[in-house]
């Protein structure tokens, strides 16, 4: 690959580097995956392998929820109780809603930085870029990084708001979704698709007032919807992320929901899931991306688009053409 | 095709109903193109040609901005104010970030009552389906049937949050985005590259207290920033659009806008890539679907898949596959 050459590191030296527990080389690593292109495809293409499910634990938790939930709070009180039972972690916050490192993260982070001494636990954050896929493929690939640094624990906070969330989550193996009393429990709850994707509910900063009718009413929404999981018990826990109230219990549910996984065979089926929308979503951005450098996107394609804007060929008819000569 | 046969209603009499100004073709057209499949390709397919941008105007308008910025009473004060100029207007509202017709889009359908009685109008909510993909789709199919039908201004308001708005803004000819005064002003501004694509910025409720402030901040920001067409000074207009105040200044500005893309050539611009950017999203979506049913789905790229999920291959290198299996 040209991206190996011409380089003060090749890809396969950042691998090997990142493996054997560089954070150094794991900081560049996520600098490179998160510009894309083809050095990223170069450095995941080296360390996919050895970035697998390991033993004891190499766990990916996506934890969501509306703004003002707490959820920086709570991934610094869930790293520091793992932490505490020796497991390395990994925390990664997406935040698909801006294009820069927004007041969210970076003030959470000050509030994180008692971690920051940890050589056992890495925080990088990531902004939204150009696309959405962009982000995804970015957050994918550092979780790889992570994987293959041996972090055990890999937590990915997003904050973004809708679709993307959904997106974002695809990559977890546990979804932990947030939800605070008092906040507009029906909105919070019914967004975009979230709610049937968690494994776990957590209602945080439970000493506020109506704690108990929010974890009511979820439960009674999971009483009502057919849990993606049939064969698992979401729970919901009350939590003070602040005081670190109720936080073992979380990671507790954690790895309870981690050995279900395993045992009933779902870890499979979730990795098989996560292959399939990510080399789908690649497959989409290298066809967007054919299309627009094909040998003949300065003649036919381009002359197709044309009519399309002049409403002389339908989208649909153009999109099958393309498609057709791609594969001819 | 198939979608023709077989049905009560064939895409092509559908068609041809809604151009003729039919209210009730017209809605069930929008649950065609909302369901999607082949009845929404077919019906596209068959009016697309004649949903151009006619003469006297044609002129479709995002409308979008922070929660609480009173998007949906602008819409429906501008909707009036069009009609008061003898203008046919469609309005479709868009809410990617739930998956049912949420508090807001119904309550505030309740606000635009007073316009229902109104045969020049058309009102449509659409909620977030399955895919991102979908909902973009979709919307892009409801503008090309409220053009089709006649309307001569199209109204899309988007409740979504993030990447989402900004995908579905890529429909709008003009783009709209509304503030209010006293909302973290910083923060919804800097939103998803929103700010970058505003034609036109409104401050909404300019009787608060901080709207001069406010409308200070986004001129300063103005000039900061390159404007993304560099012949069109972007105005800031104050608005009070539950009284009406300032509504027929921004209708004004629409049109001014309008025309300043005619004349600059702008509006083919946009339209080619407007069209560009249908046509790739079209050509993804048909990629994923082949992909799941192409002929060896069952053999050689499920098997892949496999291999990806149990990290014996690379997400990249299995794209790659998979597309060169296509074009063979």
């Amino acid at each position: 690959l040209d991206s190996k050459t011409g380089l003060d590191t090749s890809a396969d030296e950042l691998a090997s580097a990142i493996r054997s527990g560089s954070t150094r080389a794991l900081s560049r690593g996520m600098s490179w995956v998160e510009a894309g292109g083809d050095r990223a495809q170069a450095l995941v293409d080296s360390l996919y392998s050895t970035a697998g499910v390991g033993e004891p634990w190499a766990h990916v938790v996506g934890i969501t929820g509306t703004a003002g939930a707490g959820k920086s709070t709570l991934v610094a009180a869930l790293a520091k109780e793992a932490r505490r039972r020796g497991i390395s972690v990994g925390i990664l916050a997406v935040d698909p809603s801006s294009p820069f490192t927004g007041g969210a993260i970076l003030g959470d982070r000050v509030r994180m930085s008692e971690l920051s001494g940890d050589p056992g636990v890495y925080i990088r954050s990531m902004a939204a870029r150009g696309e959405l896929g962009g982000l995804c493929q970015a957050a994918s690939g550092g979780i790889d990084l992570l994987r293959a640094a041996g972090k055990q624990l890999v937590l990915v906070e997003t904050v973004g708001v809708g679709q993307d969330e959904v997106d974002i989550m695809r990559v977890a193996h546990t979804t932990v979704l947030v939800s605070v009393p008092g906040l507009g429990d029906d909105v919070q709850m019914l967004k975009a698709g979230l709610f049937e994707i968690a494994d776990i509910h957590v209602v945080n900063k439970a000493d506020r007032e109506g704690a108990g009718e929010t974890i009511s009413q979820i439960q009674a929404m999971l009483a009502l919807n057919a849990n993606h999981d049939a064969r698992w018990q979401t729970p919901v826990l009350p939590v003070i992320a602040l005081r670190g109230e109720g936080v073992a219990a979380l990671l507790d549910a954690i790895a309870a929901h981690a050995q279900h996984l395993r045992d009933t065979g779902e870890l499979g089926i979730r990795e098989r899931r996560m292959a399939e929308a990510r080399v789908i979503k690649l497959a989409q951005t290298m066809i967007a991306d054919s299309l627009r450098r094909h040998p003949d996107a300065q003649t036919t394609s381009q002359q197709d688009l044309d009519r399309v804007a002049r409403r002389e060929l339908s989208p649909y008819v153009c999109a099958r053409t393309l498609l057709e000569r791609l594969r001819a």
